[in-house]
């Protein structure tokens, strides 16, 4: 009988499942679910509630729902026992996090909360925790903290302890009456094997925790809110263990509740984005790898320690163990394809679509790749969703710049696609500053498959290879491999990886006279890039406050 | 029997005659028709040669078909006989420019030139000729020459002899076959007469024609270019009349052609946004003027000349004969309106207009007017068609700045709507700072009077209370009343406007409220358009020449 890992990716927008045999990594099966109630953002829909401006939730019942679809859907597609799983992993987008009871039960499920907001989950792309993250930068900054340092030296509004800090203070009943304030993914592996463990990478990347350190000091939670160290003591409180390591086994109840058997290994929780690292074959220095999904996420490694300014992570054993992993990413991508798709593509263009049988965004994505680079006259600054790196800052907002009466959707959504790229040359630029020599791009993610054109723009604006694995589930491929690791199916993550890692589907090399117009675009997007993001003109954050009527 | 005059309003895409009872103004008939091939500014309608960047033509024979069908139409609709006519007065959107022969003939109508885009009308936004503008501004400072004073210091790339020039240099046969360089309206006034007299206000405000001075100096012309002085005596030979002066009568052959009674006086040509002071009311200093429209444009008058620099024209007899009249407009208004029906509203945009039976730009000025001031986080500098005042500057671009992904199709409109607004002001306030105070708003124009959300945000933001004429065709009225005093039925225009002016039709005061948070946008207008437009950072100018291939 063969034997199977099962990995499970739980996106922005839906949970995935996907069957891997443990000797070579073959994908045996997939199953998809989405999430009921998608990204609540605009109202709360047990109350009808309107939700300010830079929320964004989910209900964590659309988790569970699910979880107790996918295993057996999986099992009957593949035609196999759950007996002959002998491992699962968790990946989830991050920071995801909601309040819970002690025995698991996440407060929007009581009903003296099923109206409170705070009391969903609050999605990593959450941004109205900035006021905190604000503090919290300022006090570290003020007591001359070093923690900063492994995380890019600025928190962001999407992390823990400001999501925590605002849950806290409008909604005080809410964090009263949690015992837990966890991330979604170590939530689930708490229903699955009754025991609370949080996965290292989560703790680290999102709360800034550190080996043989921990959770920031209590004097520098203190100086940010004299409740905060209580708080984080009491709503954290469980062991964090590594990457690959097992949180425990499916008990007999989770074993009915989910269809996995009873004493199947459950490997630690895995962000989403860092877990596909053994999947893609990242196991050395120079290589960056990048997931190409609803936002960019980018990973790669280094021997010491730097202080990469602005870079959101950069943590020991962050994505191998024995190397600094370094995490850096954008806020918006395939975020913008859909928003083209839905707020600007006309009926012409859908009818020519639907003529051509091709999905609209595909259809749009051809018409852009018809011009040559600098052709639309358009600039854009990617920042629809605010700026993960190298800034930092929620309250910055899209610009595009160039437009005239003959600029269309193609060439907005062009924009769009260079933008993205350039974002990510700055990431990259700020780490050769500091040291860090990055060679080739690995590239997963479904636009990166699919999307020949916006892997070019990318290849002509970064200047190096670029390899796209043929796993279309790398990070549930990721996921299973460490599965494997905690099921002790092999010694260590390098070991799985080289057995279970994907193949290589697709490659992109630079094109010479591309790469000159696109490095004189990418000298204006540097220019607007600091004007707008560094304070030249903070016209960004007052239209902010002008809208929430601030001013 | 009653008596007539006509006026011929000749658009950007149309051209509309309206019959009007020579008493007392009503308007008895009107009669449209678009012009066959729109604005040529991809294609070349004869060779399929696509056309450069920044061009706009059109196909004169479009204007001759529209002048055929106008008039006949006319008389049947209102059942009169052509001999009802006592006069017809013809305006025109300029600087709209031809090259033609002796006999009136335009040289696209010769089997050489037919392909010779050079050979067609160069519509007043065609923008190619901005090198020409530069090299104009450039002699005339280092000459200190006075004259460019008059029409707001900076020659636009829109005006004559820009466009002549690039004409000269890039199709040097062209002018050597023309006779005439003729503006439109000009041309046609020269086919129904037979006479060949220039408008006095297409001359001054696009040749920079002064009285008692004439054009600008030889010595002048000949430092821009040694062939000009020779091109301009020979290609602008004709005499230059005033408004309401008789440039001649409809001949034997014109009637046969066009439809009007023989010896129908005909009036000197006048811009179609200058001829509607009459029209309105626009009788004396304090108000300003607008025609909202494809681009607005707005009039106002002083008792003594300023220099008031980035405005378009500062001319004596300019509006009115005794005061100095002042121009100034905006590129795109209606424009915009277009651009975003075409290239951004969506299929459930379309389907929810045609279940409401409203036009799509209808529900999406709605769906705009929805919000608080601000609430789109959104600033446009508006200059999807260059800039015209105060910059003068016909190779800027638009520019959008503060999306996220909840942006739609309607904030996007609503902060174009704004954009203008804002455009408006920075015109009325540098008139301010020269002591041109303007107290009120006469507006006219399809927007005026079909779009209360755009009139309120123009009155907030402008702080002023506006009235919108009743006429729907201002500018045709005051092309009416001005052929009123050409055929000798009232002594001057100032007596044929106390008859013959539209009534009002809606009036509009400022919100309080909504002037304060417009006025909190308008600071950041400002800083936006002073830094993109005056070379704080010229990426627009750069990505111009990117998109031309020329980095």
């Amino acid at each position: 009988m063969r034997k199977y890992t099962v990995g499970i990716d739980f996106g922005t927008l839906s949970g995935r499942a996907v069957l891997v045999d443990v000797k070579n990594g073959e994908e045996c099966g997939s199953v998809v679910m989405d999430y009921p109630h998608a990204v609540i953002d605009s109202v709360l829909p047990s109350s009808g509630e309107v939700l300010p401006v830079n929320w964004a939730l989910e209900d964590p019942r659309d988790y569970i729902a699910v979880l107790e679809y996918l295993i057996p859907a999986l099992c009957r597609e593949a035609d196999i026992v759950p007996e002959q799983i002998v491992g699962v992993g968790i990946d989830f987008t991050c920071c995801t996090v909601l309040p819970i009871k002690k025995d698991g039960t996440p407060l929007v499920c009581l009903p003296e909360f099923e109206n409170n907001k705070h009391a969903y989950v609050k999605l990593w792309k959450h941004h109205a925790s900035q006021k905190w993250a604000d503090r919290m930068n300022e006090i570290a900054a003020e007591r001359g903290e070093t923690f900063p340092n492994y995380f890019g030296g600025k928190i962001s509004s999407e992390w823990l302890f400001p999501k925590l800090l605002q849950t806290a203070h409008e909604a005080p009943e809410v964090i009263e009456a949690a015992d837990y304030y966890i991330e979604a993914g170590d939530w689930l592996n708490f229903l699955l094997t009754g025991e609370q463990k949080r996965g290292y990478l989560f703790a680290a990347y999102k709360a800034e925790y550190l080996p043989d350190v921990g959770y920031p000091s209590d004097e520098y939670l203190a100086a940010v809110d004299p409740e905060l160290p209580a708080l984080a003591k009491r709503l954290l409180d469980a062991p964090v263990i590594g990457m690959g390591e097992l949180v425990g086994r499916v008990t007999k109840e989770a074993s009915a509740r989910f269809g996995l058997a009873e004493g199947t290994a459950v490997a630690a929780g895995i962000p989403d984005a860092h877990v596909a690292a053994p999947a893609v074959g990242l196991t050395a220095p120079g290589d960056i790898y990048g997931i190409f999904g609803t936002s960019n996420c980018y990973f790669t490694m280094a021997d010491e320690f730097r202080d990469v300014k602005g870079i959101c992570g950069y943590v020991p054993d962050g994505v191998m163990p024995g190397y600094f992993g370094i995490e850096a990413g954008l806020c918006a991508v395939g975020d913008h394809f859909a928003w083209v798709v839905e707020n600007l593509a006309t009926p012409a263009d859908h009818a020519e679509a639907e003529k051509l049988g091709i999905p609209v965004i595909q259809l749009l994505v051809r018409r852009a790749a018809e011009k040559r680079p600098g052709e639309t006259g358009l600039i854009a600054l990617d920042w629809w969703n605010g700026n993960r790196n190298i800034l930092v800052d929620g309250d910055l907002t899209g610009l595009l710049i160039g437009m005239t009466l003959r600029t269309d959707t193609a060439d907005i959504l062009r924009a769009l696609i260079e933008a993205t790229a350039f974002a990510t040359k700055v990431i990259i630029d700020r780490m050769g500053e500091c040291g860090i020599k990055i060679t080739s791009l690995i590239a997963a993610g479904g636009i990166a498959r699919k999307d020949a054109f916006t892997m070019q723009v990318y290849s002509d604006v970064l200047g190096i290879p670029i390899n796209v694995i043929a796993s279309k589930q790398a990070p549930a491929l990721g996921s299973a491999i460490y599965a494997a690791v905690a099921a002790g199916e092999y010694k260590n993550i390098f070991a799985a990886s080289d057995a279970m890692k994907s193949p290589i589907y697709s490659s992109y090399t630079p094109n010479k006279e591309n790469e000159k117009v696109y490095s004189a675009l990418y000298r204006e997007y540097l220019t607007l890039h600091d004007y707008f993001g560094r304070g030249g003109n903070n016209v960004m954050k007052r239209l902010l406050k002008i809208k929430q009527g601030e001013i």
